[in-house]
């Protein structure tokens, strides 16, 4: 709110880049566009590797932990995977579970970063994985 | 369909591979099972690296590109972004474009990497990028 505010007493004449700044960071309504788009323009796209890639047991550990995260409520939209059924040059399959998050915006997810229960999970789980890839990308 | 009736033939006792991998190809019918959910068990995320990346003009025309696919009706949801202002040693910047499909299944996913619109679109744009790298999903 006091965003909203601090913007709205600024010239936004030959400042475009306040302007895009507010579409970036959420300030335009999240707005489903088509019926294909669900809530959220920020998304959250994590590969997690792990230490022992053929243990399925810490696979399913991991995605237990995954799940206690769902019901943060700056997450529009979860989704555990793992690597498909798929083979091409292109296709990366090293890694042992996908984690896929819709957020509103960045500050939703910064918010979703600092949860405790996000903390806690990162701290009873992560001496299971030995590496992590984050893809955050905002919408076109 | 056919899968189905072989399916149904065959014995689950002591086969609870036959059983995930029912789920695992999408036979398990594609409900939302939240409100989270939206539907389609298959994720199909692409990573465009640019071979100019810091040419505008080229990322636009890709963005353009990836937008004409989304008339393929296989597709469930289909978002185009751009590397969100997050900076963490776990987060890759490196790519000019993302590209995050849903589809109900795996067969689905082949029917839109077999469609000319997505084959015309390969011959068209493909000169535009570097590297791709690709992961495919399917949820646990």
């Amino acid at each position: 709110m006091n965003y909203m505010k601090k913007l709205s007493r600024r010239s936004f004449l030959g400042n475009s880049t306040s302007l895009s700044l507010a579409g970036f960071f959420g300030l335009m309504p999240a707005l489903d566009r088509s019926n294909q788009k669900p809530k959220g323009d920020f998304v959250h796209h994590v590969y997690f590797w792990m230490k022992n890639p053929d243990s399925a047991e810490d696979k399913a550990k991991l995605i237990e932990g995954l799940k206690t995260l769902k019901g943060i409520k700056a997450i529009k939209l979860a989704r555990i995977g793992v690597p498909a059924n798929t083979n091409r040059d292109v296709i990366e399959r090293g890694y042992g579970v996908s984690w896929l998050l819709f957020f509103d915006n960045l500050e939703e997810q910064e918010v979703y970063q600092k949860h405790p229960v996000h903390l806690k999970f990162v701290e009873n789980y992560s001496h299971l994985w030995e590496k992590v890839i984050v893809y955050d990308s905002v919408d076109v």
